[in-house]
């Protein structure tokens, strides 16, 4: 069966591993929403030997995303139910985004105050010194 | 300031230690939600020294859903955009539940199929076996 995450990065990748890579989502409203995303096809954390290795990156991405943007909250979340191939959201979350205080996946409540984005460069150093 | 994760439990606790409890959360159409709660006041996972700790507890969560309910899909998520008290939605999903394939934050799709809870006992002992 073909899967977008097996047949393409899913993203502009912004550091990569033998294990996985880290790509910027590209969702209006959400300048600081990093996705985590196993190479492999594994459809559960459980099903992957490397899970605290993996589970490190994401910890990464949430210091950078801190460090960069100083949100209001930070979201994790593997969820993988329409492409169940293992990959985690690291979003950070902000009291004027659309949907805050509700998860991003709920109906927006408000047209997210704008806010710039972080480079790419940025945000990989930023990973890479928090790894 | 008043936390409700702070003042109380959050549900019925199935099993607890030093670091955190696994609660069962009662949402309706969804017999497979747990929640592992830190006990301490924390806000986000790179707060907390204790992560991969944490962390496995988490995937003993998933480990014993999978084992009981055989999901199509576990979903993890810690947002705490509501309540920031460090916790960990571990929510087992069906093809035929109320909102698959979106997240459950999303609007319904439908009434979810009924499906019977596995009780307290053998939750926890599936933790605990996976611990």
């Amino acid at each position: 069966m073909s899967c977008e995450l097996c047949d393409s990065d899913g993203g502009a990748v912004i550091w990569r591993d033998d294990l996985c890579r880290v790509v910027r989502a590209a969702v209006d409203g959400y300048p600081g929403f990093l996705r985590v995303i196993a190479n492999r096809h594994v459809k559960e954390m459980t099903d992957l030997a490397e899970r605290e290795r993996l589970m490190r990156v994401v910890f990464a991405c949430e210091s950078a995303l801190r460090q960069l943007y100083n949100p209001d909250k930070v979201n994790l979340a593997s969820l993988g139910n329409v492409v169940p191939h293992l990959h985690w959201h690291v979003i950070a979350r902000f009291a004027d985004d659309a949907h805050f205080p509700d998860a991003i996946w709920a109906a927006a409540r408000r047209t997210a105050a704008p806010r710039p984005p972080m480079t790419d460069d940025a945000l990989a150093r930023a990973i890479m010194a928090a790894l």
